[in-house]
């Protein structure tokens, strides 16, 4: 039922973080579109037969591996099927600049997924921005270069998606504030105390969305939000106190905004990421989509509820770094990282991670945000001080 | 707050059934921005002392009375206040098409508002459209009216004002369908049998909106539904088949719009007709409102379900009368007026009025709804044809 395509309708496309949930995500719309895209270039960290299979079906001209012992490995298979293999991290940021590319999917996630949409967005590509970590650590960096380029920045983390559709028919003017919905993760009602012992398997056991493990463990603290919150900042040039937080368990309105005249618009659809990715690469178009239509009536019911701060503490934290600014939001997000990492390892509990996160923060001197060396340098430093606090479990005020 | 205006901002406007809810709605949204309007005329058609009552508030040149005795017992003393009074229902129209108003909210229900909400569309004002059964009766004259003229004509009805709201910023290319919400009605969740001796007072109590007493037993049988899925078909031009009706007993989400990749934007607001009103009225602007804001944790809770059809046979009997086209609506709509007033004033049970109506329709042959003179007529011979199948009842199959 597709129109015919001319050659320039056809998006020629790279997928940074291929073999990741958003991923192949991604490559599932690619794959119900056939005549709307040539894929160009994966990337993917270290998930080499996952990337060769990618390959096989795919065929780019390219695909990077920023493990390079993997990219070793496999640099002769994928050699056979025709298909370059680039090697080491700064492959990822030369992928992102190909001149073959017109559009670049950016979903690695945390701040290693940084530099290479940073790069997509300076060589003017469109970009579709699945790395919520870059608009975080570095929004001012990263926005600026967006103003410079004049490439269309499409989010594809599906509240942001949501609010981009709410916002296309609604006068700037009007906009009295935005809010973003919050599943509540697995752990949504209980209390502080119950929280003290869970395991990363229950923590991973996420209700409405599947997605990777990070951004899993990030929904059960509510760090996820409170990401999110900084990242609806810089995207839609917002101040923390235009931007709500709601509990909605069935994760079907995606979020919503809120005009001066006390109308609010909201999006919904089924919580299927194909739906937000799909709408970032054929934006301003609508295409046909393979996700399942939204049947209200059969869900019955959508419930919303205030977030329990006291319980989840990481959505305040998360307030406070967009309320300082700087390299705040990076140092809560690199901390972030670690601490989520820490537990996943199951060397710290559920609730050290916003201890963690708090300690570090706490220790932390914002300095400006003004280019990426000293972001990245905040992110370093970060890191350092969140290991030292794990490493002497004391350091963690409990 | 309000930023200061020039004469050109402020708008002349002229209240059609002022009296009535919407009339005081429109009213008291008008108070909440007095340097926004001036009220040049309003109309009633024989609540003279209401009436009165606005007319020394607000000040207009003239007042209507439809009603010929009331406008004479009343002439002098809206003499003393400065105001003309003009009389009988042909002033209705000379109001709506007055040099000195440049916006018309036509409030005045059911088919006697037609006329003048013509006029004034005829006459190229702005038009608040809250006058359903003008659409429903008189859709093909009334838009080709709306088009020649070029005059903005914004729905104030809270499903259609929230379509229009939700359809700014949809390429219409992309519009899958549109979902028109509904409260459900007193009798939400009851059996057809349930129904048989429910009382006019029973019916009256509508459990989110207030509002008149027509539209309240319309919406207690669904019909009024049914003539929104008819006014949606020609505010929007869709078919039937993109029309569709949720209920949504909650009636905050005032109606929805799926696109063809499965997204859906939705409206909301508290249940208050002023929101729709003032909208239609700040249109393509948006002011602060006296509305209260809407509160989703609040409300917890949004609940949804499919329409029953065999309890509530008024909304497909809607759907037929879309389907037929020509005269059809209209005579859905003025055998409804006759079967609702019969069932106000004791002269009908509650499920004679779906059985008045679909008795009425089954006589009516089909003609084209090419004129007002026609439309009229058909109105007409319908309510004829309802007084008598209700003078002997045994007409009415049962």
């Amino acid at each position: 039922m597709a129109p015919a395509h001319n050659d320039s309708s056809v998006k020629n496309i790279a997928v940074l973080g291929s073999t990741g949930s958003i991923g192949r995500s991604t490559l599932a719309v690619v794959a119900a579109h056939p005549r709307r895209f040539r894929v160009k270039a994966l990337a993917a960290r270290q998930d080499a037969g996952t990337l060769y299979r990618q390959a096989e079906q795919h065929r780019p001209l390219v695909v990077a591996l920023a493990d390079e012992e993997a990219a070793a490995r496999w640099q002769s298979r994928f050699n056979d099927l025709g298909v370059q293999c680039w090697a080491g991290p700064e492959a990822l940021t030369a992928i992102a600049r190909m001149d073959q590319v017109d559009t670049v999917v950016a979903a690695i996630s945390g701040s290693a997924g940084l530099p290479a949409a940073l790069a997509a967005v300076e060589a003017g590509k469109t970009g579709a921005l699945a790395n919520k970590e870059a608009l975080v650590a570095a929004g001012p960096v990263f926005m600026e270069a967006v103003r410079r380029s004049g490439a269309p920045l499409l989010p594809v983390d599906s509240e942001h998606n949501a609010l981009f559709q709410c916002l296309q028919g609604i006068d700037r003017r009007h906009l009295r504030r935005v809010v973003l919905t919050a599943s509540g993760g697995p752990f949504f009602g209980r209390r502080r105390e119950e929280l003290r012992h869970v395991t990363p398997d229950q923590a991973l056991r996420h209700p409405t969305w599947s997605m990777g493990a990070k951004i899993t463990i990030d929904s059960a603290t509510l760090m996820n939000k409170g990401l999110e919150v900084i990242e609806a900042m810089h995207l839609f040039d917002l101040s923390p106190e235009q931007i709500d937080v709601l509990i909605h368990p069935e994760s079907i309105v995606h979020s919503l905004v809120e005009t001066v005249d006390g109308g609010i618009l909201a999006h919904m659809a089924e919580p299927d990421m194909r739906h937000a990715i799909q709408y970032s690469l054929s934006y301003p178009e609508r295409w046909t989509s393979p996700v399942p239509r939204l049947d209200l009536a059969g869900v019955g019911s959508l419930n919303f509820a205030l977030p329990d701060h006291e319980t989840f503490p990481a959505l305040g934290l998360a307030y406070d770094a967009a309320r300082a600014g700087g390299t705040m939001p990076a140092v809560l997000n690199a901390a972030n990282e670690v601490a989520v990492e820490a537990f996943l390892g199951g060397k710290a509990g559920f609730l050290d991670i916003p201890r963690i996160v708090e300690a570090v923060m706490a220790a932390h001197r914002v300095g400006p945000a003004a280019d990426l060396d000293g972001i990245l340098a905040a992110d370093r430093w970060a890191r350092e001080y969140a290991d030292q606090l794990l490493s002497a479990q004391e350091g963690v005020p409990r």
